[in-house]
């Protein structure tokens, strides 16, 4: 059996060797980061839970990709560029095929975004993963959820709906075929943190969050926390390339309402909607304008012929689905 | 049932209103820091998992104390002064009597440290808590574990053993009165981080560390890192109250491996004697001089009449132990 040090050091500390942003990492009390001048830290933390946010057999390497990606979306929507996080995790036992997986999985994201992993506990118990993660961004360029204006376009980037749909076939709740099923799951699997979008969009959008609940629920914190309300032109939201084949009735279910997505969702003024576009491009990921902010509080759902839509919405809850 | 957003709001909210160095707290994607300039920020994560870190039906008040007081702890082994922390936690239920104890027990230590609630993440799941801790302290001046020199003091704060003590009397290895178990058991339920000691040793000690698996595991760090070794005069050991009073083998035993006892464990030159002393009493911490580093590697322990004492020495580690 590998001990608690053992553990750490094998699969983890190569990642940690000090830089000039990093003065000491992984193997003190704590580790020191030098900030730079004039920036403020961002800083999130994300429990994964077995059984509630991965499957307990979850593969090692997509669950180590996906534990990261959630932590880096966060920073992407305050628009901040990842500096490193820390990794605090229970195991039931110390499996090094699993460790090794995992790890792999963790690191190759980190590595894409330049993220380095600079402190960490483990301890036995059932799997629970805890990331907390540090970036950094101008002083007041922050994207937050409270910036939203009377005005205001709403957009979101990628599609949504894929990672709910796959979710839903693993439950049986629809049939897809298994090429299908597997383009869905990837989404739930592997999503991508919008971190290029969100440092494109500094001083363009107001406010900004990343959809993990579902673009409904999450949109409502920005509404409820910047006082206002809004339409969403809900047969213009993106739907993922496999929710697309699905009936109507469950695209516009799963776009407004599917967890899981990591997508950013942002409002800007009307005016900056080149500026949104040239944005898309430069970090290469597609952006959809999907409603409009208003001063009348609530969501208000408009098909295509400017109807309104009656739906009710579920958004997901820990503490409140069975 | 709380939602996820009310359980946050309800409980740990009123503690994260922003401030100078706080630009923005709980109810974002990210909280941000404002580092003061020339500062080096110190992040530190430990997980404390039910069943394995404290008894499932721990007392929530006394359990909030500690989980943070582990994090302060390695705050205080930096050398640092707290800024805030992050919490996640998964839990079986949503208990408000439960909640409101537990954040009872950790915002009061927080509020003493003036370590902010910065963010968290509450979820389903077995209980296990994750605490995220930031501290900032002058560049170059951290007190690491690396830093130990050939001739050094060893020294250590306060007193040693009795929370092993108490864990041995509920597993019935030993019989204590009620009211000794009592004042025992206060040392593993709310130990006492060693902050203002760790300010006051800038500048002084060379390496440290604070003591959870016990204190000739925990000095082995100091000594690997620092490619070195140690004589420890094991009966200076300074033992906590109650186990004092107990036979000279279980002294000798849980002083020098008894952990949980988040005690500060240092080494400074021996001309520094006088400072180290004068540390002690401007933060109002015992301190004991207990032993010294040595060129030759390895920890060799002496007792009183400079006699070698053989003894097998079991440090925690949570993947060896049973």
């Amino acid at each position: 059996m590998l001990s608690e040090f053992d553990l750490i050091k094998r699969y983890f500390a190569h990642h940690s060797a000090p830089d000039a942003m990093l003065a000491l990492g992984v193997g003190d009390d704590c580790a020191l980061l030098n900030p730079t001048p004039g920036m403020q830290i961002a800083i999130s933390s994300d429990m994964l839970v077995s059984g509630r946010h991965f499957f307990p057999d979850a593969d090692p390497f997509l669950l180590g990709h996906k534990c990261l990606a959630v932590n880096l979306s966060d920073l992407a929507a305050m628009g901040a560029k990842p500096l490193g996080f820390t990794l605090a995790f229970s195991l039931p036992e110390a499996n090094p095929a699993w460790l090794e997986q995992f790890a792999r999985g963790l690191l190759s994201l980190a590595d894409a975004h330049q993220c380095r992993l600079i402190g960490g506990d483990t301890t036995k118990g059932p799997l629970n993963i805890c990331i907390t993660i540090f970036g950094e961004l101008p002083k007041d360029s922050a994207l937050r959820r409270d910036a939203a204006q009377i005005g205001d376009d709403i957009w979101v980037s990628g599609s949504l709906g894929d990672a709910r749909l796959a979710l839903a076939a693993y439950w049986k709740e629809v049939a897809l075929s298994e090429s299908d099923h597997q383009r869905a799951a990837q989404r739930m699997h592997q999503p991508t943190p919008r971190i290029a979008l969100g440092i494109a969009l500094r001083g363009i959008a107001h406010a900004a969050l990343d959809i993990s609940d579902g673009l409904a629920g999450d949109l409502g914190h920005i509404l409820e926390r910047s006082g206002l309300g809004a339409t969403l032109f809900v047969d213009q939201l993106p739907a993922g390339s496999v929710l697309q084949q699905q009936t109507l009735e469950l695209r516009r279910q799963f776009t407004l309402t599917g967890g899981d997505d990591y997508e950013l969702c942002f409002t800007a003024p009307a005016s900056r909607r080149a500026d949104i576009i040239a944005a898309g491009h430069t970090s290469n990921t597609p952006v959809t304008r999907i409603g409009q902010i208003e001063a009348a509080t609530g969501l208000r759902l408009m098909d295509d012929q400017q109807q309104p839509i009656r739906m009710t919405l579920h958004s997901f809850d820990h503490f409140s689905t069975p």
